[in-house]
């Protein structure tokens, strides 16, 4: 089969990527028609609309709405650019380190150097390599900063829109909502994709056929990606559960109002919270993820057979994929705006579902596609010494099984976070017998729901991995993020219909459309967990194809567990994450902590608070949880970031192998089942107070026992879904992406310790 | 210098098993002249002591106390023998598995085999080898049913006389306490190395020369301890917490009646479970490890060149470590039991941290002497097919390392869960705004406590590896296990002080007398942990020693975790942990749910059981929590045994090491966790209870939100910390122990599978 020439692939990678971003536009430009503003009194659809129910049509709430959506928003841009501002020190420092340390493997030589692997052929020298990767460092952040901003802008501007639509009905508000998400999830897959293709084109201009340095050089996108995205996750997380353990732990425990009551001088960081954490949060990781994913996927290309034959679009077949990706995706979010219609609320989780399998089915095609014309029928890839043959059907076979094992991680995660089955049930159930039986519960469900999506993941890595080696895996991870502007739509959907639903209560409308929010939010909890259930899917693999290219560029032949070096970096591996979600459950603890305490003082302090004739300060909660935010994410920042320097720089490249290999395999598990205990604790409180079955109205109504009992693992499960857990994956990503950075001055300089007895 | 001769060896093992004993039989003798029966009324200290305070020295409340002690000891010993015949099918079930799988790998012939590490010489047949192995194994279940069963016998007996002392001063009530805990410990512990000396010789009769069959046929006996100690723990873990967490919800947070409180159905059950769960469970679990510590080190020794030459006393150096354990233990008790006394409650702690202290730095010494008289000055150990030579004082070295980390581990661990530190008070502290704090802040604790635990066992791993490769890390875990007596005695002394206290509760003793069992009981939470810790790091060392065993024995050189057989079982075996303690937490939440329901029925149905007139039908709750865990243990049972023989006989010896590496690295950490976190909550509500502090006092008293706050974070410790947690560090080491016995098998007619395609 004739291969695509190369200036086809220069061709349809960026123009993708720009209908991407067109399309991202398109969509804002049709929820930026839902007005918001009591000013704009003609033409737009939102106020003198006929659908609108009576009596909601109110002037004043309208004003409420815009003045909270803008608290909101104002709230989100300023804490952001105090994180970004410590975040942008900690990285210029971070990207001096790269240049030094990458910089001295030759001594600042400028002369070239013997190539790694291409035996007797000259690359550029270690220091514009260590330049490029300070560079593409700089420029992974930097896109992550831009991902998690625009996020949050996007969410913040639809969180509103959707509470007005949800005056109409549920299907118009769900609509709003989703239409915002896939705003998100297009313009970053699409602008991941184009920047990385920008940098690779440019950098190729000083590299020419030096493939190996340039996408060596490349590698550093990925960690300023990953890096940036630790910070936003850890100091989003941080923030948006300090305002809600503290807002929810007075208001719902003590004061007995209800979530995002107005009058809860915490609730407008809350709502922030949202924004910050899960939506610019997440963002920055799984634009993380898609940049590592591609990084790895590229970095062991380029010493395949069809790396050193210069065969470029072969070469791009990972970005190739991300193209293919973002037109399936468009085309499936169609199916939910324009083909079907969402109408009641129990066709809303659904809908969501339904967005997953049809993108993963017609993607399945697109890879097929894309397999047959980009890539030889045949190429070798290099398996540390050893070398393989690989048709292009079987990358195929490995890209879709990460495409395949991703719905059925999504499955399950939906499986146990749903309250439409039984382990959610069986939960909200145990909360009959108090708040210690709930918590008992919902951490073996969290434990429980680790089992098939480890042999999903562990089946997909045997396929992967035996057919093409690291190749295979790194592309297996590319397949399952392949869909990744639907997942973050789906995902950022969460969040936003959370924020809608605190805008109706705080604005004072009527509890028809509190429900309709609420019946939004609900599948947003579920979808929330599948997103992060495909994060750390990814991530594991992800990880896993960084590490053996590590291996591969420090030059270790095998990593045996059964020597000393290797075997105590596993063990201590596999407790970091342990260290690390004692520090980052810890902050959440003592920041929520110091949040009651304000509100307290709050309540006993401002005369007619809980009358609602006073006025609270939400400012003085505002700055708590940024406050504890930036102060608490450096420890937990710098242990990820650091461990691999020290462990690699005194220790050496054999225990810092044990290291990662101890971290993933043990990160992935805790990951997993903290974010689905968090996420069934949460709806098990939710299918309490809605109460559609006979089972669920003899647990209710809001304020029975069960129902506090409830409230109680939630509360408990909010950092562990929203701070620990969605952190870890990073965690792995990230030791490994770094290792894989400093490999050469690893390989040149690491284990003094080791070489000084 | 010169070694010591056989026939010294000969002597000294038995003798100090011996002398063991005898002490151990001397200390039952000194608790058994405190009279608990109301018809003994001359001559015993008991009844009308000078001592006695005033008022409480009641006919009636004798009487009582001993009608409460037949009742907890007619319960406890119908559970374990109800028990024993359950595990008792599915061990000889096993030992026919056994059999059979060793017994085909030579086609069950008769004829000598050549042996495995001798080249050219000719070893037993491996027929005898299964049939050997299957005796082995027998012996060492049995051996494990006899010490649990004993344990509970003295423990049940020692319970209520340690009420009666408390009637006098806590310093009497201590001795008691810890004297009975030292029966356990040193009978246990001699009961342990007699059994296996004996086998040794036994089988030498029969083995001859072969020392690489008979030392292989006697790793069954570890393997017989830990499957035993495996259905202890988890049946006795249910069991205990089922009824503890059942009484608990329903006594203390819904009818606000005190713990131990008569009038409560499950009471008896709870008060057996301990007996059953703390004690029986512990003292096999501890016996197992002890078991395969020596089993690991001898079937190492056996190929080494002492091994080799046949030099008797070399090869028992594991034995003779342990015989001087017990020496060196019995001294060590002497200063809690006649040297230094114990007067206030404040010096309950300290006295028993002394006896950590003394016994390891006596020991240091022991294990000198031992090193130098019986090993050779230099020997040869194998590391996978590499040759290592290892002088005497660096064996000495490995296992000195091993006893301080073991030390270390005791006092982080204690640091994490005595409220006499910060840890612990800044959750009970967290209490302050609620349940859900608790929780968070207890959970973070735990994962916070694992750090240090595993750079101790870390760095031991690295020394004693580095220095003698696994024969190193096995007398490594055997230091560990050296001081095991005293370990089990402080250990034991827990739940016999939890007992007393229930015991003075139900009798209706004054609350002097409470007091004084429930300051006991603290100290008794801490000194749980601190034997947990010592399980837990002792497992990962014994582990890893059996693991290295495996691998020697199934002929694989490397476990390179970059091959995808290896990575999928590190993936996988990471999960088991998982998997596991969600099916055991699960477990313990049911059983509980039903034990609730019951004790509510009672207090509905029975008039006046609320008043004291009526009498609650505690052999029902007895029936619950008995049903239960006959039940549930079976799953979690399985799932660890049978593991190793689906992934060694399917997917073969390398993905089986994945498996075992991944289940070690990461069970021990959730065991490390999961048993502080819960000793931690335990004493969190102790310290609010007990108010010996300004702070204290601001959170108590009893019933205050604070405290019930508290109390809902040690309900739900009590599953992770007695059933899960220390279950997981039997998980790690029988899954290699039983590859280690069906090693053979493995290498022979392993990994179908991949043998298929």
């Amino acid at each position: 089969m004739m291969a695509m020439p190369d200036l086809v692939t220069e061709i349809v990678i960026p123009v993708s990527a720009i209908i991407g971003i067109v399309f991202s536009l398109v969509q804002w430009f049709i929820v930026s028609k839902v007005k918001i503003s009591g000013n704009e009194r003609t033409g737009g659809r939102g106020v003198n609309d006929p659908l609108m129910e009576e009596g909601i049509n109110d002037q004043q709430i309208i004003t409420k709405v815009t003045d909270i959506q803008n608290a909101i928003s104002t709230g989100a841009s300023s804490f952001l650019f105090t994180e970004y501002k410590y975040v942008g020190m900690f990285m210029t420092l971070f990207a001096v380190l790269i240049f030094l340390f990458l910089g001295s493997v030759e001594g600042f030589s400028m002369k070239p150097q013997k190539c790694t692997y291409t035996k007797d052929a000259m690359c550029k020298p270690a220091l514009a390599n260590a330049a490029f990767s300070t560079v593409s460092f700089l420029l992974g952040a930097i896109t992550s900063l831009v991902s998690g901003y625009f996020g949050m802008k996007i969410a913040t501007y639809a969180n509103a829109r959707t509470t007005m639509e949800a005056r109409k009905s549920v299907g118009k508000a769900f609509i709003v909502a989703f239409r915002s998400g896939a705003v998100m999830g297009f313009l970053l897959a699409a602008n991941g994709l184009l920047v990385l293709y920008i940098t690779i084109n440019l950098f190729k201009i000083y590299y020419g056929n030096d493939w190996e340095g340039l996408f060596e050089a490349i590698t550093g996108y990925g960690l300023g990606g990953s890096s940036m995205a630790l910070f936003g996750r850890v100091g989003g997380g941080i923030y948006t559960k300090a305002a809600d353990v503290g807002a929810d732990l007075v208001g719902k425990v003590e004061k007995n109002i209800p979530e995002d009551d107005p009058r809860n001088p915490a609730v407008i960081a809350d709502n922030v919270g949202d924004n910050v954490g899960d939506i610019a949060g997440m963002g920055s990781d799984l634009f993380g993820s898609y940049a590592e994913a591609s990084c790895a996927a590229l970095v062991v290309a380029s010493i395949s057979s069809f790396g050193m034959e210069h065969d470029f679009t072969a070469m791009c077949y990972p970005l190739l994929i991300s193209s293919m990706g973002i037109i399936i995706c468009l085309i499936t979010t169609l199916f939910a705006t324009d083909i079907f219609e969402v109408k009641e609320m129990k066709e809303i989780e659904p809908a969501l579902k339904m967005q997953l399998i049809i993108s993963t089915a017609l993607m399945t095609v697109g890879i097929a596609i894309v397999s047959f014309l980009a890539l030889p029928s045949s190429f070798t890839i290099f398996n540390f010494g050893a070398q393989k043959v690989v048709k292009n059907y079987e990358l195929f076979l490995c890209v879709a099984v990460g495409l395949w094992a991703g719905l059925i991680i999504g499955f399950i995660t939906e499986y146990y976070t749903s309250n439409a089955y039984s382990p959610v049930q069986d939960v909200a159930d145990s909360c009959r017998t108090g708040a210690a039986t709930n918590v008992i519960f919902g951490l073996a469900l969290g434990y429980k729901s680790v089992i098939i999506p480890i042999f999903a993941i562990a089946i997909s890595i045997f396929i992967s991995f035996s057919i093409a080696a690291m190749y295979g895996v790194a592309v297996a991870a590319l397949g399952m993020l392949s869909t990744i502007a639907t997942g973050l739509a789906i995902d950022a959907y969460g969040p936003i219909s959370d924020n809608a639903g605190g805008i109706a209560e705080m604005a004072g409308m009527s509890s028809t459309i509190r429900e309709r929010t609420d019946a939004l939010d609900s599948a947003g909890n579920t979808t929330a967990a599948i997103g992060k259930g495909f994060a750390i899917g990814s991530a594991a693999l992800v990880s896993l194809a960084l590490f053996g290219a590590f291996v591969s560029r420090a030059a270790i032949s095998t990593v045996d567990v059964l020597t000393p070096k290797v075997f105590i970096g596993l063990i201590v591996g596999a407790m970091l994450p342990y260290w690390f979600s004692a520090m980052t459950m810890k902050s959440v603890g003592s920041a929520a902590l110091k949040m009651v305490e304000e509100v307290r003082r709050q309540f006993i302090e401002i005369p007619g608070l809980m009358e609602g004739t006073g006025k609270p300060d939400y400012d003085s909660c505002v700055k708590i949880s940024t406050d504890a935010s930036i102060r608490e994410m450096i420890p937990p920042g710098a242990l990820v970031m650091l461990t691999p320097l020290i462990v690699g720089t005194l220790f050496g490249v054999e225990t810092l192998s044990g290291v990662l290999a101890g971290a993933l395999v043990s990160g992935v598990q805790i990951a997993i089942s903290a974010s689905n205990t968090g996420g069934a604790w949460d709806n098990a409180k939710k299918y309490i107070e809605a109460g559609v079955s006979e089972h669920a109205r003899s647990l209710g109504p809001k304020g029975s026992d069960a129902h506090k009992a409830a409230v109680i693992g939630d509360t408990v499960g909010d950092p562990l879904k929203d701070t620990s857990g969605p952190s870890l994956n990073i965690l792995i990503k990230l030791m490994a992406v770094e290792s894989l950075v400093f490999a050469p001055f690893f390989a040149t300089h690491g284990g003094i310790l080791f070489k000084m007895f």
